[in-house]
């Protein structure tokens, strides 16, 4: 049941539904609300462009919300998991093991138990990872599911967080997989697969497409030679998507017809082998917004400040403290009247004593109240579980699902 | 019982006990040590070095740990907050409420009316919070105490991180401030004090002691025509602890010397009013540690990577994500092997799937094994509290007291 607010202007709609009725929903402010309308034709959207061959697969990490996780079960092809607690969510979404793949430079010996036990692809990314997964497979009686994570031997200039190409913790180097496949043929383990990640948050298409091209080459010269071909090859992800002024998105439609070029090298020389690409922040990054209500308004020496009940507590990424060397804003609006023309220039700073507690800076809003709600879109992705909630020890912010 | 280790070297001493005895009470790694008699130590050398008269509070903000803050409240003569969170654990603590001051730019109603129904000081940041707590105090039947925050009108330069004298969210300007004094003798509220904060880590003893000249001479104009004078005034905290290689610690000695000047004009203008000053960072960055073990190394393309179970989701800080421009390795020890000579040089980095996620970069270290514990110091302020903890959803650390 979505309200019609009466005597009153037009809120945001966010799922069909006003974003005041969000807030009250949600019982108090701030809270992420993530449109799974929004997931579903972005995940559409996707499989309508993409080869039919390509499975497709969500990375946990970007928003683990349990509701979200079960959405995206019956709507991806496998999960992609960083940690034990994010296999767990997996497969209480009812997600067979032999679709989650489990990566990480920093697997303890009890997350490896737990993934061999589980039947889930581990993707050994060191000697010592395979060691210890020999090891445990050998006491647990079970043969581990294994693929080997490579860390590329090309460099993508355009990404926004480039993970492969140079010295990385992330997986094999390209020229040392040979003998670890050598070493992997004596233990008794099942190869599964490959996984290829050069980067994440790319907003360029030609490098996206040069990247996976490059990533299926490398695949090719690493599986000559083996007794079986690999089941799958995870070519990584890396569709960005964009967060400030003057970014443009990614041609998603340029970077999938390309595949079709990669796609018939694979068909040709390993059949056999089901490529898996992964999204996380692509699938649900635009669909989040993180909702916030304005609890003051103050002007310090000429500068009007707009104060929230939020913070980088909540939204870390959003503040401009987390990874960024430049701060920029996250696109904001007033949630409650966003048709009016910007009037004010303003900074929106959330509730912690600390300046690096900002919101938007030097922004045009609407003459904004004590009471309006303030919304940062594209919240989807990397909010609150990349932030430090406990800081200042103030509530939580609630999630919801619309 | 300190246990010895036999036939093994030294590991490092950490309040007392080796460090991997404190891995075998955390049951797990990684894990945060706070060294009681470092914390003890520390109070007493500012209380021998501090005049007399001055108040000593403890701002919570920089480690909520309960155990932290019942030790601190034995200790100390009053507490800063900055959340109801962090008031609720004061007042556990024992602490009487008027030792207890709440600041913050965006306090809530529901901070507001809880902080006046307890009788804390409430630190009025704006004519809103004013407006609030009038209201508050009518409906529960109470008169408010408040204390006014005012953004001081000096800049001072050499301060980590500035927050005062520019443009800020943070207190009253100080040429707002008479305005809000005559508002305020019309409310049924008691106004107890003033509160300047003008800015935090810094290593600069000329630059505090200005800071807290201009201060006691801010007050002492804004003191000035009340009919009756503020019962104390915290002149903020400020005093830095070094992080890294070439920081000198603040020559705390100096400045302290240099309070008898202001005390004695504070003692002439306000006899009655008490000069309270913060401590945060001060009293337990150097007091911690933060504690994970070696579950791999590798080389890639030629650099030596030691990867760790720990990582940014625990530390943001000492990954240099968290509000630093350049980053800069913390000081790093291998913790069971603390004497040997570096002998290798290569990257810490955590277990998290990004390349954001480093803990010392191109570091001189002993050998490092697997199973060692690398002990990240100066860990005791803005550790667990200022981080990510679900970022990819790996089990959080131990915190301990030792």
């Amino acid at each position: 049941m979505n309200l019609t607010f009466l005597r009153r202007p037009s809120g945001l709609q966010f799922g069909g539904v006003d974003v005041r009725q969000l807030a009250e929903r949600a019982g108090r402010t701030p809270f992420f609300a993530y449109d799974r309308s929004a997931i579903d034709a972005r995940i559409r959207e996707l499989r309508n462009l993409l080869p039919a061959a390509i499975s497709l697969h969500y990375s946990i990490k970007a928003n683990p919300m349990p509701a979200v996780v079960h959405y995206l079960a019956a709507r991806v092809d496998g999960f992609d998991v960083a940690s034990a607690q994010e296999m767990a969510l997996a497969l209480d979404a009812g997600t067979r093991p032999l679709e989650i793949g489990f990566a990480g430079p920093g697997k303890s010996h009890d997350d490896l138990r737990r993934a061999v036990a589980c039947g889930v692809h581990v993707h050994v990314e060191s000697e010592t990872q395979l060691r210890l997964v020999t090891a445990i497979g050998w006491d647990l009686g079970v043969r581990p599911n294994v693929a080997i994570r490579v860390n590329p031997d090309f460099k993508v200039t355009h990404s926004g967080m480039r993970m492969g190409g140079g010295p990385a913790p992330f997986g094999v180097d390209a020229d040392q997989v040979p003998a670890l496949l050598r070493e992997l043929a004596t233990r008794e383990v099942s190869l599964a697969g490959f996984h290829i990640f050069w980067g994440s948050q790319c907003l360029h298409a030609a490098t996206v497409i040069e990247a996976q091209q490059h990533s299926v080459e490398l695949v090719l010269r690493l599986a000559n030679g083996l007794a079986e071909p690999p089941r799958f090859v995870n070519l990584g992800g890396g569709f960005g998507i964009p967060y400030f002024p003057g970014e443009a998105p990614l041609e998603v439609k340029v970077v999938c017809e390309a595949m079709h070029g990669w796609m018939s090298r694979l068909r040709e020389h390993l059949p056999a082998t089901k490529p898996v690409l992964e999204f996380g922040r692509y699938l649900v990054g635009e669909a989040g917004i993180y909702v916030c209500r304005v609890i003051d308004r103050k002007v310090s020496r000429d500068k009007k400040f707009i104060v929230t009940d939020g913070g980088l507590h909540h939204h870390l990424a959003a503040s401009g403290n987390f990874g960024q060397a430049l701060r920029r804003n996250f696109p904001v609006v007033i949630g409650n009247r966003p048709e009016e023309v910007p009037s004010e220039r303003c900074h929106v700073v959330g509730c912690l004593c600390t300046p690096l507690d900002r919101l938007a800076d030097d922004i045009e809003l609407p003459e904004v109240r004590i009471g309006d709600l303030v919304v940062v879109k594209q919240a989807g992705a990397y909010g609150r579980s990349a932030s430090p909630l406990h800081f200042l020890s103030h509530p939580e912010p609630i999630e919801m699902l619309v």
